[in-house]
Order: C-alpha cells, then structure tokens, then sequence
C-alpha cells in the first residue's frame, strides 16, 4: 500500500490547512497517510479549553503563550489577516480546519504526537485531542522511509 | 524516468530562489520536474502588472496587498536586506529569479497554480503567466507518489 | 543502504533541532544521511569566534549580521523565548544543539555545504567548521533522487 509521511511542524493556519488537504486528498486516493506532529505543530492537537493538569509554572506560562487548536492558529504571514482568510475560505466552501482534521482522521489518516515535543513543551496527553498515537523519531523514520511522498510542513 | 516534486507552498524570494534552483538542476539533469504553487506561492505566478478582470471588492483588495510576480516577493527573514541581497546574487552572477522561472518552462519543468488556493485569493487566470497547467490536490498527490524527491518549500 | 537527504535551508533554532534529530535518529537505525546546509542554514556550520579573512565590505556586513553557528540561532517564533527554550530543553535532558551537530558527523552523517550560497553569503571555507563537504545542486539532486526520505527544512 503507498504510504505518505507528513511532518506538521508549524502550527501556523495556512501551512496546517495544507497539510490537512494533503493528507485527507492522499487518505481519498487510498493511500495510507501518517502525520507527524512535532514542536509548533503540536499545538494544533490540543484541545481548546484549558485543561486542569499538575504542571511546572514554567510549562504552564509557555502553555498558555501557545495556541490551543487549530481554531486558535494564525497565518504565517499577514498574521492581522487571519481572520479575514478564515472568512473568505468559508464563502468559498473550502472545509474548515477543524473539520479537515476531524475528516483525516475518520478517514484512517494516522496522526502522531512527538512524544520528545510533548516533554519539551510541557504538554500532556490528556491536553491533545482524542484518537492519537504517541511516538518519536524512530517511528517517524521507520514510516518515512516506507513513504512515496516526505514533506516538512 | 525520474520524476520530482516540489510544492511551492511559499511565496518569500530566498525560498522562491531555492525551489528554482533545485528544479532547473534537476531538469538539467533529466528528471522531469513538476512545481506545484500553492498559497503564497501563487503570487510568484503573477504578471508583475495590474490585470483588468472582474472581482468583489474583498478579492480586489487581498490582491492588492500581496506581490504580483517574483521580482516584488521579500525574503523571509532580514526582509529590509532583499534589495542588497539581489544586488549581491547580481554581481555574483546568480542568474535571476526570473530568468530562473523562464529556463525551468523552457526545459520543460511543468509549473501547475493550484486552483484551491487561486479561488482562495481570488485570483484569475488572466493575472498568471502563460504556459501553466491548473489542478488540485489529487494530480499532486498522484505525480509525488510516483516522485523520488518530493519537496514542501 | 536506505538513503535519506535533507535540505536545511533554514538557519533557525528550531528547524536545526528538528533537521538534527531527524539526521541523528535515522543514522542510529543504519540510514546514510547527507544534510545540504544551503541559504541561511549556512550558518548553522558558521565557527563561532570572528575568523580573519579577506572580504568585501558588503559580505564582511552580511556576514556580521547574521548568527555565527548554531549557538546564536533563535526559534523562528517567538523569537524572545529562545533563551527560555534552551534552557527548559537543558532541564529535561534534551541534546544541545552543537552536541547533536557534533554527533551527526561522528555518525556519519555527511555534511554539505552549498558552495553557491557560500559564495552569495560572502562565506569562506575558513569560516566553517570541520568535516565538511562542498558541493551544488547536482549533488544534491544525485543523492535526494536515491533517497527514501527527502525534506526541506
């Protein structure tokens, strides 16, 4: 089966909307799809509340400077403009972030936590939304050399 | 025959220089290369003049803010540096961004402008360059699967 | 022998980690890895003290202004908070980055330098750390095509 590994490094909205659509048009055509998310990315798996867990203040301070999910993501550039893109992809019927993931997972689209992240960011699992896997570099490297396609978003 | 695939995803000069340089080497080297511009990355398509063609007044308006062609895009960081740095690539004889757009077609590197990403930002065919295929995700995903290098810049 | 090539272009705090970890774990499971430092990434293998050598004054400028290895990299967002991230990365035992650099090449992992970014940037071969190869983009294109893994970072 062709295998497909993204790397979702940014958290930014427009680099998380590509690699979304990737993802869900590769898991469409049958492909088996991982996403990796790792360091900014890891912030689109969170979910949007704050969610009560013993933390350092140190990782609760660099918790809370960070986006919690997608929803809260902002553009990599013409950051101000944000909030007007969201609006214009929805009068464009382009399918929301939150949805796009929601979709990729459904479809069977793997997606995977950097668990190296996770310690440096002070991020807990009971954070992340449901239906994640747990895993470092090793997993990455052993699904990426299986892969057709490698990105680095 | 040995295929590549970038993504053009980013629309900044030094990354612009980066996608182009690697696409013409590869052509040179006989690989048949496809770039697939996205988001940002659509603005290097655009002929540097102002194109009369019909929009809403939001479409009108994010076009105008973002650079028509590659001789207005910025680099990513130190964004003041962009003219000296083109200044300094010209008197190194790198060849220009342009020019590096022009032998990539002429050497047969397929340029496709994504049509999610056109419709996103509102922006026509008439404002892009000639010689250009238009598609969406599912011919990316079908040339990078068959792809050696595949590429998200 | 599984192959992998990455381009690290950026010469971000961040994206180096990522670069390197990737390129450490991959070569730890037996993987022969090259990482093609290009554009800003070229400082990455920048020694730290200030090196005598002949310039222009144009690329003794450039070349001050931008970080001299990567101990004076910041994180490509929030910029501020690079300090505080070391920091925190030290405290739970996470690699630094010139450790991780250092062991890279004690594992084999082959370090190119692109000669024509070295020339644009105004940067010598005195100016570089050891071990390193120089090279264009044929050579990455040699190697990226029989490479499993291909990523631009």
């Amino acid at each position: 089966m062709t295998k497909n590994a993204i790397i979702m490094f940014s958290g930014d909205f427009d680099k998380a909307m590509a690699g979304m659509i990737i993802a869900n048009g590769a898991a469409a055509m049958g492909n088996e799809v991982t996403v990796f998310f790792t360091f900014w990315g890891l912030n689109l798996l969170r979910k949007p509340g704050k969610v009560k867990v013993k933390k350092t203040t140190m990782d609760a301070m660099f918790g809370s400077m960070m986006p919690r999910g997608p929803e809260k993501a902002k553009l990599s550039k013409m950051t101000w403009a944000t909030g007007q893109m969201k609006k214009t992809m929805k009068r464009k019927h382009v399918q929301e972030i939150t949805e796009l993931m929601t979709q990729a997972q459904a479809m069977g689209v793997k997606f995977i936590a950097c668990t190296m992240s996770m310690d440096v960011m002070g991020i807990q699992k009971e954070e992340l939304i449901d239906g994640l896997e747990f895993a470092g570099v090793a997993t990455y490297i052993g699904t990426a050399d299986e892969s057709t396609i490698t990105l680095f978003i």
